[in-house]
């Protein structure tokens, strides 16, 4: 695969030290990442005022949180945070879970 | 689910008339739909100045063109259309795909 084409699961990258993002691709306009989660990590939950954020699940199951609402999602499943909604990802699960996550605009993007 | 956590896969639409787009989510930062496309069904090439466009198959498999690049996109793999780069989706298989499209920012949002 090239720049414009990614195999997201090929390019999974796990640490025991927390919770790692792969980049994809970049670009004043989004971010694309890849966040890998063992058991037990997480992003604590956090707002952007001017950015909205999905995540899909690509392998394994996480809790999704989302303003007031939790919900497990597994693969092929995805949740929305618009801009200025509080919003983060445990992996409660027993094994390693992946999720594509589109962030826009990108909210710190030096081109 | 609610309107924050979607499952695409539960939500596609096909039509033999041509390729349908399913809106999962949007704002003036960006749209989240599933493109369902019948097997011969597709979105010619185009070309958008200002937006980025994420391609990522979630059944079946598409040939995806970006720039002077086209690949063949299985399940769980995805494409990037940078602003200002021509692309375009093909379902050139015997069976329905289902792709999500996410494009930032939105390009005429009426909110």
């Amino acid at each position: 695969m090239t720049a414009s084409f990614h195999s997201p699961l090929g390019a999974t990258s796990f640490s025991d030290d927390k919770m790692q993002k792969v980049n994809l691709y970049e670009s004043a306009q989004m971010f694309c990442d890849v966040y890998c989660l063992l058991p037990g990590q997480s992003q604590k939950p956090h707002t952007h005022d001017e950015n909205d954020k999905v995540y899909h699940v690509l392998e394994g199951v996480c809790e999704v949180e989302i303003g007031d609402e939790t919900q497990k999602l597994e693969a092929n499943e995805l949740a929305v945070a618009p801009a200025g909604v509080v919003h983060g990802i445990r992996n409660k699960s027993g094994s390693p879970a992946s999720v594509l996550v589109i962030m826009a605009p990108h909210p710190n993007f030096n081109g």
